[in-house]
């Protein structure tokens, strides 16, 4: 028996109030740094803040919440008056609700930050110093509080402030796969936070502080469950549950949404079709979309997965995507809804899977209605841990596409591997498709100055598929908070070519607010997430390898699996391993999914021998003795990416080991645990992908590597029967 | 929309570190009464407590996180040295690894106490004053710690201390209903707390503030897994998982038992048969045993549900509950393990359900091995808000009869109605068998000392179905956590005729320790909490009806349900409401149930004009026009208990709503949003029974009350597909 977990859990049992992880980024602990706590005592003597509205409460009490933790002092709201500003005041409002912000005349500056958008500048009335929060809009004063309260935590310089920002992207949404019994498909941390039996009258005060979180990071609208949806909660008793969630939400800018099965007008209505054409069809949804509006007057609109994965569509009734989406869309539009209408679809053909979004989706383009917005995922296949982008970024100029990211690790670790996505979702982004030439990134593409539909009131959008659950610390592995809070803050957007804000500036921020500002920590810590995604694809999928995990529930690896009802689910399908090689040509020679993209892009990886080596495998089949660049046989190279993943995993555990001394005892021993089981799951990776592999290539592992310690019988026989998140329980 | 929610939800919402519940009873927050608080810094200077053994350094860290936490102060070790104690030491010890208790010659006191007895006592040595902690064994250390802490946190006088305790019942038990894939039959509260797929390296600070609270109210043992049970659970790789969490609890005092499935030979170790006479059979049993022992050298045993609702077990192979039993326990005897038998059962038969446990466990006294106990449940059904006691009890004077209630609320409002149900529990310990006469009460049989095989040493023990799971309070509902606190209160079991301590003084200790001491508080709501199971009762199954909730997720009333496939699963089967009457006739004129206990006990309930009102319609068919103890007639009874129940918990809401000064805002507003929940469902039980048994008793709902708000067909229409706990996911 290993003392060390026995004394740690003796050691972090006590102290009445432990770190749980459940504030999150907003802790709002005491300013550590006392040259800087004084600083901003002195910079910040009062508050001007008339919380005339729901969102202004929420921002009052927010900034409230946040200056008496951070501060350690009550600061106090000095009244509205005529005349200049007290020294030192936080004036917070719109032109509308603050005298003191109308006299400071911001209109020209504000006149192009929409709704969302605010100003935090440094100010100086009549000879009185102080800082101004300014917005259009109360939801925009609630945004620019909690920018404000972020400077604080994350220890910034606060004495001359001259901050503009405003979104670039409209509609910034989690999305939940969240099933009415509470289960989540592809939950890793615990079951849903939606507690839909005691709902309405029970309001779980998880409901607020997710609220709080998501506005924090700018997220504005939530799918609530899964996009294998449930006609149910399309019935009076459901939507009533609904609203209440709502009504928790509104005051933090959020609005709800819902996935919607297709065939409900069948389920609910007793109709004999869901045929997009038929009148009492297009009737069934125009009224459940006032019954709905009726209950939510600010409901954001339908998420749709049709004629995919088994689920209904408008193709059962030989229509297309377009006439499905645009009945819906004609129902909600009354009401300013829109439909989100997923590209995931692929079919039971021979035709590669990687092609099949975009041989279907864009000779629709143009034609959907103006509030639809078809919702694609980064990659052509599903979530893997790297995929070039989809083609169709690009290939549908006259149909609005939102990005669909998923934040809960489904293919990458789950609930145990550290792995800070950032890295992926800002590769994607700044990928170049040349749709009009160099710089035509996914981003300019996602948030439509490409096409000319940009902010404001330009259909823009980023989704996630959410890794949050009623795990104490929300999302399980602590880090993978970090996801959350990375993709709200990219979603934000900007007008550029590229990303807001770099993985980097996004690690060093969430760094700060949820562990600690200590330089040693912030750097150290901030460099070790930078790395895990690389680190991850080197022991589970390097070099353009895909989908080779394990069937159903996706965890660990089955490279050799190839039982599966349909050919593209099985990982043989994906790699294509045989004695002569290994990987997917697809070239011109083989799928031609090259073909998809424009040839500018095309070009960068139709040559294998120029083809950088992340995207070898998925675009080439190739010799298992071709040299590569490092001068190693491709059977050495994927040796050297596998041993070197697990070194490299191991040497985060080392990492961390430093670590302790800088936080709380309960998060860092978490993490260490969980990296303990990183680095056994990432030896298992490397282990069984590379004795089956071996079994093609024939060779040898090289000599300066330590041997697996068992072998391929023993990593093909195992069984994960209650793998979390697999199905809809 | 309501204003009430959102301005609350705002409130609490903020504020860094808000009540959650999660600390449970051990709060150890700061003494408020500042006279007593200087009272205890006084009296407790120091003390001395060498932590030689893992259970000693649990005990040590507890005593000083509680003392640090009570006294605001920390709180010195002085080391062990010759010669008196110091002034003010609290010197804490078993003989064996303290001199200072070695001196006090605590010997003869301490030699009735056991192993897991102890002592708590002011001393004088020498003319210091100091408080003497003393058992034989370092458990008993750590119960004296957690009686000390108690006394602290309910603000006792611990001037003139003299305590002595020692547990009557020796198996304290939690069986917990989880499944392997985390869902929890019958849990109410969220899912399953033991993360199995990361164990075991992964251990969530849960498990030991599991072991930590457990052992505060003397809890000694758990059974991880649903009696309905998973085979997989007995392979090495299980295994494993659950020796982590043994080794986590075992500083606590706490041994970890698995529930077992009958068909374990044939599912796991390919045997044609699991006959339990095979030898082959009893050869993989032993085999299996040994294999656990080698994992868990303290491991408890097995718990067994056989032949019954479906399980299999011996009498699949035409052999009886004894030789099923034996061979199991042969197995574990070597290893000093114990079989818990369950007596649940019941089959497709005529013969009254209420019957059968007795019928067929009855002939089987005396049969059993000295490690085998029958775990008995507390009536005859199925943990109805009433039943009388069990036949079982007081019939089988030579097998151990292991107590077994419910703590989940399967049949009690589930996860939403505060129902306080120590007084269920007591009204069953306290009740009189007659089975050697007068005085010869369940308790009396559970603790031995009837039959004489009372501790040390005896087969004695009380088990309880968890309510516990992943929310952040444990439990859901704060007030679930009392009957968690109760049953370990009561499960320590005293030698007397009656159960040890009464429901108020529990609730006293548990509300004092949970929320306040405020006298203000402390009172109103410990009286609420002893009438809220009668409460329940009336709204949901007054004057002895039972079973009449809806069908498999038992939420809610379905009292016309008949649709089930055997008689026995549909309420109708247990009201028997005809237009004669109401009530299920257990008479000699009916299934004669009565004839199964001692005649003096089955004559206080044989004659409808003398049986006490609360057992009538368990006992008897009542004509609807039968006047009662009150004038009015059965109808009109149960109309008056059913409007009564509805009005009492409204009561109880405007008692609540007066608490909101003395607590925490987070938990006063959990439980007034749950307190409305309970309000309209007990107004739902009212109706729906009423109207319903309305269509036989022909009779008006007297003129004083108000009407129901919806008709009969609006009740037997609602559905609830997603309604929690419903089985094993």
């Amino acid at each position: 028996m290993n003392k060390l977990p026995l004394l740690l859990a003796l050691l972090l049992a006590f102290g009445a109030r432990a770190e749980d992880g459940y504030r999150l980024w907003l802790r709002y602990d005491r300013i550590a740094n006392t040259r800087l706590l004084q600083e901003y005592r002195n910079t910040i003597v009062s508050f001007q803040l008339d919380a005339g509205s729901p969102v202004l409460t929420a921002a009052r009490e927010e900034l409230l919440a946040g200056l008496d933790g951070l501060l350690d002092r009550h600061t106090d709201q000095t009244p509205a008056a005529t005349g200049p500003i007290p020294e030192g005041c936080l004036a917070i409002g719109t032109p509308v609700s603050s005298a003191a912000i109308r006299d400071l005349h911001l209109e020209q500056r504000l006149a192009g930050l929409g709704k969302e958008g605010y100003i935090i500048a440094s100010v100086t009335d009549k000879g009185h110093h102080g800082i101004a929060i300014a917005a259009n809009t109360d939801i925009g004063i609630l945004y620019g509080v909690f920018h404000f309260l972020r400077l604080l935590q994350t220890q910034q310089d606060i004495r001359q402030l001259d901050i503009v920002s405003a979104p670039a992207n409209r509609y910034r949404l989690l999305d939940h796969w969240d099933n009415l019994n509470r289960s989540v498909e592809r939950g890793y941390a615990g079951i849903s936070i939606w507690n839909w039996h005691a709902l309405p009258l029970y309001l779980d005060r998880r409901y607020t502080d997710y609220a709080r979180a998501n506005a924090s990071i700018g997220i504005n609208g939530t799918v609530l469950n899964n996009v294998n949806a449930n006609a149910i909660l399309l019935t009076k008793e459901w939507l009533i549950k609904v609203a209440a969630l709502a009504n928790v939400f509104r005051p933090y800018g959020i609005k709800v949404y819902l996935s919607v099965k297709f065939s409900s007008p069948m389920e609910l209505g007793g109709l004999k079709t869901a045929d997009p054409l038929d009148p009492a069809v297009q009737q069934w949804w125009k009224q459940k979309a006032d019954e709905i509006y009726s209950y939510i007057p600010d409901f954001g609109g339908f998420l749709v997965k049709a004629n995919s994965e088994g689920q209904p569509g408008p193709q059962n009734y030989g229509r297309t995507h377009v006439e499905g989406a645009n009945m819906l869309a004609d129902a909600l539009a009354p009401h300013a809804g829109i439909v989100m209408w997923r590209a995931f679809v692929y079919s039971e053909t021979t035709e590669d899977r990687a092609k099949q979004a975009y041989d279907e989706f864009r000779p629709l383009d143009g034609k959907f209605r103006d509030n639809v917005l078809l919702q694609v995922k980064n990659g052509p296949i599903d979530f893997q841990p790297r995929e070039p982008f989809s083609p169709l970024f690009g290939a549908m100029p006259g149909t609005p596409l939102m990005m669909e990211f998923q934040l809960t690790q489904e293919y990458l670790g789950q609930g145990t591997h550290l792995v800070y996505l950032a890295p992926l979702f800002a590769e994607c982004l700044d990928a170049d498709t040349y749709a009009k030439g160099k710089g035509s990134t996914v981003n300019r593409i996602v948030n439509g100055t490409l096409q000319g539909y940009s902010l404001p009131g330009g259909p823009t959008g980023m989704a996630a598929v959410s890794n949050i659950g009623n795990d104490r610390n929300w999302c399980g592995h602590p880090f993978a908070q970090a996801n959350w809070y990375a993709f709200g803050r990219l979603a934000w957007g900007s007008a550029n070519a590229t990303h807001p804000l770099s993985p980097a500036q996004i690690a060093d921020e969430w760094v700060r607010q949820t562990f600690t500002n200590d330089p040693a920590f912030v750097d150290t810590v901030t460099e070790m997430m930078l790395s895990s995604r690389e680190i991850t694809v080197d022991y589970m999928t390097p070099m353009g390898l895909h989908h080779i995990m394990g069937y159903g529930h996706h965890y660990g690896p089955a490279p050799w699996f190839d039982k599966g009802s349909r050919a593209d689910w099985n990982p043989v399908y994906y790699h294509r391993a045989d004695s002569a090689g290994i990987g997917f040509d697809r070239t011109a020679a083989g799928s031609n999914a090259l073909s998809q993209y424009a040839p500018e892009a095309a070009r960068q990886w139709e040559d294998p021998s120029t083809c950088p080596e992340q995207w070898l495998l998925w675009f080439h089949h190739v010799s298992w003795t071709q040299r590569l660049s490092s001068g190693k046989t491709l059977w050495d190279e994927l040796c050297y990416k596998y041993y070197n993943g697990v070194y490299s995993v191991s040497r985060m555990q080392t990492t961390w080991k430093a670590m302790s001394k800088y936080i709380d005892p309960e998060r860092w021993n978490q993490v260490r645990m969980l990296l303990a089981i990183q680095v056994n799951e990432a030896v298992w990776w490397r282990n069984a992908c590379l004795l089956y592999f071996q079994t093609f290539s024939k060779m040898p592992i090289p000599a300066e590597y330590e041997r697996p310690d068992h072998d391929l019988d023993y990593y093909e026989g195992l069984k994960f029967p209650y793998a979390p998140g697999n199905g809809a329980r």
